[in-house]
């Protein structure tokens, strides 16, 4: 697994846009689940959500989708 | 991964000409659920369909399948 | 991901002799949902049922199974 | 993807040694689907089941686990 | 896929303690489904448990968690 | 697979930190299963929670999310 994000793609820009923005977002998991709050990090393996303050740690293989919200 | 798009490929073709003549496709997810919009952009790692304005950003590993509509 | 198919394995010979004698194809996704239809293509990334004249678009990764039918 | 199997591995053997004995087996996809039939071939990318005379091609990808049946 | 187990991971070794001790262990699936019985062998691809003496194959993709029990 | 952790990875050190302070997890698979302890260890394929004395392994392909509880 590359150690560094592909800052290139923007799939990568958008996430990074989203985190200098702290824009919150709604995170859609493969199992369903739904984690809403602010992109604290992202790194080749995981992401991490800033739910009220505690990090939420997401496996990218276990990402369905994200979209930001009006909150 | 990758960080172009192969764009040799049947399928990234097909995704391309989408985009380009803007048509609203039905995307289906792992999860079960459907994502209905016109596809913005593609990378190797998501997809990005724009649902009433908004970006929603789609992990490739959580796509099933995607078909064009009528609308 | 390599861009050519591997045309010397038996499930690509396979799915090659459904797309040359326009076989009906039953394709299970790992969604629980069923395709049916004709295989119009397919390469590394994804396979397209024809269904009713429309592409249906199918990820390998979320490829269950697939059969003949006997229509 | 390898273009061959990896004839060292027991689990290749294992399925080898099923299909040369014609035994039947219980194969159990992800989707929670039950499979059963004799093997007929394996592939890196599908492994391919006989039920009643007709080929069940099932992706590695949607493997969950397979066992012999006294059938 | 490697030919060879990283017998240096903590993971694998755990494993081969298991099969060594001959103890009995309880397999989650991703399926949901759990599996009991004594670790048989373990490949790069997948692992075995005897399940009153019949083999059951696991595929590694769908291997969820394992854990020992006071059986 | 490689056989070294990616220590330069915000995960691997957020997980090690974990493991170092004895927090208290609470990890979701993508089985919607959730299982709670404490980080014993982490390798490339696995990480492993201590349940109450007894481990846990849980495959990292079966890994959804993460997050410390106040216990």
């Amino acid at each position: 697994m590359a150690l560094e994000l592909e800052t290139g793609l923007p799939s990568t820009r958008l996430l990074q846009s989203y985190m200098r923005d702290k824009k919150t977002v709604e995170v859609k998991l493969v199992t369903g689940d739904t984690v809403i709050g602010t992109l604290a990090w992202q790194d080749p393996q995981c992401i991490c959500v800033d739910v009220e303050g505690e990090p939420t740690v997401i496996w990218r293989s276990a990402l369905a989708s994200m979209k930001g919200t009006s909150a």
